[in-house]
């Protein structure tokens, strides 16, 4: 049977080029990456012949997403060991390469133990780094599958909750097969409303700084053929206001296990205009974002970028004149505030949907019965 | 006497340069704009020879900011006049160039009266164009005045509201010296705390997608020596969640009879999270600001702005691309929605402050009043 994460230009993604592949090559195995840095313009492809290519790749945004990171994590262990590099060390590079995302963490971890799982059943290297790559093959299958489930869950959800259709729903930042060994999180929910002749029309939040709603929503919506609108993140609120949003659907990053939400910088001020307009919002994540063991919001740690992402302007065709690659589009010597992702309590989430289904109210109670019903998760 | 508004080097412009001045060639007379698209990279001066191009330079937001305008649209009709074109058709377009800032309307009609006025009084077409130019000067120097009002009222509210001292201050868009005849309004209250000693931080929004704040108001707070940091306009939840900004101070473009703030885009998702978190939301705003015939918000006509603003970077050193002159960050055909203003109802504004004192809470009746005390403006 052909390995389903080495083939090319059959799969769901809205390139043709997987997001994701392992290759075996003559001179020894690689990890493929579409650069996501460079889309919409272009479609590169980023080969990691070893895991300190992949750290540099996840800090630099080419591979991003919560749940992509934690199948990139995973087989970046699988990388090291099959180089004959230690893949204890090269773990703990690729865990702390972006210190938010629960998902690169956990999925760091299922290689790892399936490594030391396999040298203490007596294995030598070769099997030891063939268990890893094959645990970080299977964290990919699952998360194709919980896609389809949150898909599936989360369209149950939007039609409990607008029973009328025609759904105007805002997003934010990426969230669609880009992000994911399928087909998304909340990207994915809009993506089957569509599908069900339901969504009326997407609005894709540009999300600054790194414009991921602008280059990669964006690109995924048009790919799949929905009616979709850019606005600036400050336009929201006119949206809000005109009565325009139905609902907002986002992926997170972390779920604490109090139920507060972890997601790109933006996503909370989207939860408080929600509540202010009485909208609906809703997040959506497979439950390997789930993090037990941070209690609460306050514990969460909120990556800081730095400033240049903010102050510089980078796009691919112009010189780069800044420190940052970029053209500086504030005073040289600016001061940029540039946290990678805010907290939403869980008072302002309407529901966590899950690929084992969706919860509503939002409690802790709740969020622990999604990591009960759920076999994966790693407590 | 050396005419104030002619001259070069000491005023009270970061720049150096004046925003805004009437220049007497030997082939005739121009009005010498600081092009503030180029800034903070460049400092270009744009000479406009006749009405036209100033409305192709409003449009642009070469010329911005309401203040500004008003002064811009009245020297405007000075130099149709001056220049021997018709006054009133000059003014029409003026008017037309920008829908909703009401200070525009307001600058032209105070010079197109004043034309009027002398042709009416038997004077011919020469002094009629000295009439128009003698009411631009009026409406520069009343500006330049309503800033250090409002800079005096504004403070004092500062100190009544937050006793303590040490404001962390968050404003949007750009609000000073680059939008006045003075030190502007928003901005100009910021500057008062600080030269007092009462200012410990200026948080500077971005304000996509033109980026006001980060070209513009960083460049201000960085020349007035201020401690200030720039953010991306989504970063703003998470400060407030942080207790982080004491007070947002912004501007208007314009204030309806009942209380509603137009004010650049952004500037409502703002009001919402400083009510959710009970930080005062202050609106600084000259008395010529005030539309007494604008009822209310709704009856705001908000100024739909083109969609490359959104779907392409525009940055002076790179290559144009993009049908918008810029280098396309989403994918080509993609359709933004890029309003310029939005409205914030008088119930999430803690107080209008105006050069005739400040108000709260904002009701019809303070609006009212605060007009009532002004001998300027035009109702």
């Amino acid at each position: 049977m052909a390995d389903p994460y080495t083939h090319t230009g059959d799969d769901n993604h809205p390139t043709g080029i997987p997001v994701i592949r392992w290759e075996e090559l003559p001179e020894g195995p690689v990890l493929v990456l579409l650069d996501q840095t460079r889309l919409p313009a272009e479609e590169v492809e980023l080969v990691c012949t070893d895991a300190s290519v992949l750290v540099e790749a996840i800090r630099s945004l080419a591979v991003r997403g919560a749940p992509l990171l934690g199948i990139a994590g995973a087989y970046g262990v699988a990388l090291a060991a099959a180089r004959g590099f230690d893949a204890q060390e090269a773990a703990a590079a690729l865990a702390g390469a972006r210190p938010t995302a629960v998902n690169l963490s956990v999925g760091v971890t299922r290689a790892l133990d399936a490594h030391r799982a396999a040298l203490g059943e007596g294995g030598d290297e070769k099997r030891a780094a063939q268990a890893a790559l094959a645990a970080a093959r299977r964290l990919h299958q699952e998360d194709a599958e919980a896609s389809a489930g949150m898909a599936r869950h989360g369209l149950a959800l939007l039609d409990e909750l607008l029973p009328g259709g025609g759904h105007r729903i805002l997003t934010h930042c990426n969230t669609g097969s880009l992000v994911s060994g399928g087909e998304g999180t909340a990207f994915a929910v809009a993506l089957a409303a569509h599908r069900a002749g339901r969504l009326r029309r997407l609005w894709v939040d540009e999300t600054r700084p790194l414009l991921q709603g602008a280059r990669l929503t964006a690109y995924e919506a048009a790919r799949s053929g929905m009616a979709y609108t850019l606005l600036t993140d400050n336009a929201a609120g006119s949206l809000f206001a005109a009565g325009e949003v139905d609902a907002v659907l986002i992926g997170a990053d972390r779920i604490a296990a109090d139920g507060s939400v972890a997601n790109k910088i933006g996503s909370y001020p989207l939860a408080v205009l929600a509540r202010y307009h009485h909208v609906p919002f809703v997040v959506v994540a497979p439950v390997t974002t789930i993090d037990l063991a941070t209690p609460d919001g306050a514990s969460i740690e909120v990556e800081q970028r730095p400033g240049y992402e903010v102050t510089e302007a980078v796009v691919p065709q112009a010189p780069v004149v800044g420190s940052g690659g970029g053209i500086p589009v504030a005073p040289l010597g600016t001061q940029a505030y540039n946290p990678a992702f805010d907290v939403t309590p869980p008072e302002l989430v309407t529901a966590v949907v899950t690929e084992e289904g969706a919860v509503a109210p939002v409690t802790a109670e709740a969020i622990a019965g999604l990591c009960t019903r759920s076999r994966r998760v790693t407590i």
